[in-house]
């Protein structure tokens, strides 16, 4: 059985996949034909893949989110790889495969990544910042335990935000000690809450982004969590023009940095600008990680990762 | 009586003018004298004055937001016009001389100005539209009358900020005739919020700004603006969540049409980004407006204009 | 019948259709078969058409600028909608309908457009300004009238030039009122000839740009325009170097206000700073409005409007 | 005798200088004083004077463009040198200086280059283009013989202008001979034509710009020579839209290769981009001659110079 | 014979290629087939083929760097010159065509070129700065004759990195003479130098650059030849801190002017700003050169070119 | 006794300072008077000071680097706080003050710091890489325990350099744990030699840079590093072509991760982009902390800092 990152051209295979999407088409030919094209997805990655002659069973079967087996062969067509099927068939219980094997997702369980952020959250020892965090985990509720942190800069996977914030955190007890002059409960605070609203931000499935919600492109989860924490205040009574909850609202609003990444301020409090690069170098440091994880074994270099100003990784052999 | 813009190099005179700031310094001689820095300013401008040899009560008496009668010679000194004091006193009852005189303000009376932006906000037809922007009109309450639009950038002076408003209303009225596509009720309400928080972002008195606040600084009036709309919702029982909410946080935030120049979205409603202009428009023309009133007649061009891409202009002749 | 911009995945339609482009392929089978690639358009927008075993009538038949009754099936093809074309003729005079119905165009007739723009200079109290206007709007002649105001970027269709500067003509005049330091005269003037060597600048045919003229690459409408107003000033005996000429070119060269943009020079008179802000918003607002126009009504958003920072525009529903 | 270059902090000296700039002011003890500051120069460079306890006949006197023999001490004064003048007088025939000889000018006599230049275009082959060129020579008159190249940037001295194109056409003809694809004529005429209009963009008297003149800010001179030879082709009768016309005005337009260094269309003709570098390094490699010629020889490194990045540049010693 | 830059579309056509890439490819029918895509390359440029129902020996014999005698017919296809093969065989002695004929190369012979090389540097005075290039010359080796100067950028076929320095010695020379207070020694060594690690960086076969090596993606071409300086220091006993070691290495780190281009350091000295313009005006006179000779003689406008602005270049009749 | 930090304006105080700079200046009265400006300064920060009638004594005793008593008035002038030194002498052994405490230093001692730095490279498993990086530390010897790590922009004091490498170790190691994908020993190697040649590009004594070096101009420490490491491979006989010196070249001269930063190739190593963001984070929370320190705890803001922005920083009162 093959994984997707493993194919090479000229492979002939069978194996288990998911379909991420699929779409009916017909031939040029006279008379014309139905073909379909799936997307074969695994935990290692997708490939193009095309069925010829699809049966009126196959058409009705092969749909986005179905577990399929399939025998088939790899081939080169304009420098990437594809698929053509032979044989596809659903799975049955025999097979015993189960979907969430099939999904790229985080390394470790999300209850458990999630079960972290709220004992993170407990520690805080400020009362009215620790009562904010905890309103506005209420508020984003069950989006947060599945929403990946990106569509597809990093962590663009099931539970990559809860897992993105869990390392975060463990980054930022670190810094904080090495630098007692960092206040922790706010800095804690600030990394629960920077990414907050992005599960109202994109519209997921199993950690596939399929679109930015109406409000996610005219508001923007920077934004949109900021409001939360004015929610906040209001609702449990605090001053709003309070400094702690104005250090919140900094946090938040300024953790991308620079303008045109999309902060409307930049950090003017120390745990601000902490903020902003515990972000930066755990979400870069994650993008080579995966890129090494879904970059066959056989391969020198990654693809040209976006996110590192599209330039490709070398793996070394030593 | 000469009016501060139109003083030249070499000029004895005698008038009335405002200090604007002033300090006590000692020379260098032995034994050092004391002498004071004052500005001296009018509705027409500012300059620099030296007081040598200043007595007790000059020292006591000649304190900002005074207003004085003076006589003094203009002398350039590394290309800028300053003035020598050789006569100074306060005024008094008798010379018939009131403050507001002497400070640069809009052109027509600030309370005709806000009554006329009422006016634009109770012909918003769209309840929940008018509901928040009066919200929000009460919230600023009286910071709005007498605010300047801008530290130094535009409408810098008392009443600036209603007086922009004010003319952006006319303007965006004349558009919506021309493109009835166009939303009245939210580009009447985008006008009159998008600046709302300005007079809490900075700290000014009689029009001239000393600094930003805090909240200024951390958060910004734009986001601040935004959070005022969200209060404006939950207090009213509106949703948070609905259209026109999201819509008039999308204008507010996005007025500054880049990333930037301070905004975290870019406008993607058409009200949004006809506000962008016509703000843009209005501040653009009243910088070169301001810029011809307070340049000495004498002079074939303005000084550079640091909002105009640093260029100065040229009056015409004809 | 169906119109472009409604056709939908999988619907069957009839309806006639202007032909914008076609060509004739091979298919790569054995032996080979030709087919046709044909883009049908009509006032709404335009769509990728295929058809399969043309004859040797079709071939003959189908070319540019022709008017044709199809019957197909809209089909997504690489996330593009195409049209699968099941049957197609000419028409005939018995279907009523006529090429300029099936080309974009502006709203108001040419002819009524072209008036306006006249009576606007005939307006300009100043004999000089006025006569260079004038000289101008012979020199360009007849190819003003059905120009487009650009290849794609802003009012690409049939008369949008001669739309763009009404409007604007419109706009100038509300902004002369409101700040009457500035020269209504020179205004208009500018306005009118801002882009008035767009007809020579770019190839076009029923409002559709083919390709830029040589003289549009390497000397360019802005720079066009001022030798036309150079060469206006020496025809009619006037000083090239008086202030009126001067004026003129500088609204003319610095109208697209950066170097960056194409202008030479940048904004110094306040009337030019005026041109350029009247040009970007009549400019920027149409292309949104005709976005909405061509994207059909079931779309919450437009495509991305490349002029636009690329942005997608949402469509209210209230 | 000592030349401003070689001052030292220390040096007490005595020497011939003109006088650049001066101006009288007034102590601040009580009673105040007149003193005097005084720009010397010399063909080295210039250094700043202060003339304590000035006499009414030295205030008369020592007006700018006046030579005088100066005693004085070097002094640093906030990391520059300044001057402490002890004696100062207008010098007499006697002394047998001349103005000139303090001016900094080119290497090479006015004439002799102007000469070559006018050489040069009478070796323009095609008839039409020499014809433009010799017009526009014509137009410019006398004002080419002495300006200089720029304002400060390079070539910022008496005949700068005259020396940066005949060396600009010495390298051009080696370039066309290195690459015969080159169309000489057109190059030679780019290169005579590209500045031409630059004596009537600044306001210069011995090689020194005070400031841009009207036309010089609002049309430049990159539109103003372009103007130039439209009106030479309509004067001497040619078709101003014909190819060799279109390639002038193209040449001359696009000099500054980039819209935000002033050109409205970037080089595309060959001769253009050629046109272009060559201005490029001669410009930028005078920079740094001109700079090792006016740092003292004792200075390891020249100040920062603006046009090059602002780099300094190492004088090396081997 | 038709050479590749005079195909159009429609042409049929018989003559000699060089196969520069191959693959074979299956139909999408029932029983899919084999077929192959050729590009088919000579002196003049390179074309796409196709060659439907390939034997067993076209897939055998049909490989890269293999030349052909093919009979064939050119279409436009997305606007791209394709060609359909109809017939296509190996060349037999009796054809009398060799390899290099078909390979785009430097117009001179690269001994000659190369030995005009080690003549310069023989001419160097200087003789450590002498040994130092000597040294790297050796250092490169048989790599340096036939290498490319860049993969596509410029000069971007056999030879051309010989050729390019070639000509920037001669262009040099010149500009030396014309400026005296250049160091014609450094100067010559930055011309052999600044490119001399390309060999290396890049991996190459008859001119052609399939991929950067591994060294030359993460150290690049000119940290590298910084290393071979360094190198030739040690290993022939210069001091690595002498001042003409250093000038060495600030030519070479220097000669791409801006740290976004790749240079770690600025030009700082006077040849090193004169190396990096002479590199500069020979690669795009060059580019544009190479663009005029590689598109067909019918063609008014070149392609766009990368290297300079994305910009078409115009073909002058006159 | 008043640290510098502390003063405020009026302030009249006593204590002992280290002379920072001084000059001997005349006033402009006559007869003129000698003064001196002395910058006096202790670990806090400094302070411009003025001592007027300057005696015979102080001229030659208040030399740079000499321990001062000062009585004096501290006076803002032009926004600056400046002292007017009423009393002042050098310091006696019966002062008990000693110069190494009014120097700003990294609040460990240098030799804990370099011993740490030693025993991290001695824990680097790869021998190779080990030796490397110990070959680099014997190289720089005696002249790195007392750099600092920059001229301003960050850890700009005594030992600063030491300080800097040592924090981003502890760093290094926490992250390395975090993600064992990475390589513990280059990490380490890449921390240790990043700034390595940083004491040779600057001139500096007690952690205050007067200049940078010609070599630091001319090469920079990032590419001098560079030619280090391939001398350690040269003389320890290891391949300099090896991965393992590639690696290591490519950590260092990719450090500052963009081109425009003055790094030559941008990180391709997954410990190259680590190398960056630990170096980058580190640098940046420093320059908080000690803009923090070095501000009166009366200030609620920081000066404004560069390296950050230009963003002056916030101190939280909760």
């Amino acid at each position: 059985m093959t994984i997707v990152k493993d194919l090479r051209d000229g492979d002939e295979f069978v194996g288990f996949y998911l379909i991420k999407e699929s779409e009916v088409k017909q031939t040029n030919t006279t008379p014309p034909k139905d073909f379909m094209n799936v997307v074969l997805s695994d935990a290692s990655g997708h490939v193009a893949g095309k069925l010829w002659d699809a049966s009126a069973s196959d058409k009705e079967n092969l749909v986005p989110l179905t577990l399929v087996k399939v025998q088939g062969v790899a081939q080169l067509y304009r420098e990437k790889l594809q698929v053509k099927i032979v044989r596809i068939r659903r799975t049955t219980e025999a097979d015993g495969v189960q979907l969430t094997d099939f999904v790229r997702s985080a390394p470790v369980q999300p209850e458990v990544l999630l079960a972290g952020i709220h004992k993170a959250k407990d520690s805080i020892a400020d009362r009215e910042i620790r009562d904010v965090v905890d309103y506005c985990l209420n508020k984003v509720g069950d989006k947060l335990i599945h929403a990946p942190a990106a569509k597809s800069h990093h962590h663009a996977y099931y539970a990559g935000l809860v897992y993105h914030i869990s390392r975060m955190l463990e980054l930022g007890e670190f810094i904080c000690k090495q630098r007692p002059f960092l206040n922790a409960d706010l800095l804690k605070a600030g990394i629960i809450l920077h990414d907050i609203a992005k599960p109202v931000e994109m519209v997921s499935e199993l950690g596939i982004v399929s679109d930015y919600s109406n409000s996610g492109k005219l508001i923007g989860h920077i934004s949109q969590a900021s409001l939360w924490v004015a929610e906040a205040a209001m609702r449990l009574g605090m001053d709003p023009d309070s400094e702690r909850i104005m250090a919140l609202q900094h946090l938040v609003l300024s953790h991308h940095n620079l303008g045109e990444w999309g902060s409307p301020v930049q950090p003017q409090l120390a745990e601000a600008l902490a903020l902003h690069h515990i972000d930066s170098i755990d979400a870069k440091l994650q993008m080579i990680e995966d890129a090494f994880d879904t970059t066959g074994s056989h391969e020198a270099w990654t693809p040209q990762i976006r996110g590192l100003e599209n330039k490709a990784f070398y793996r070394l052999t030593f």
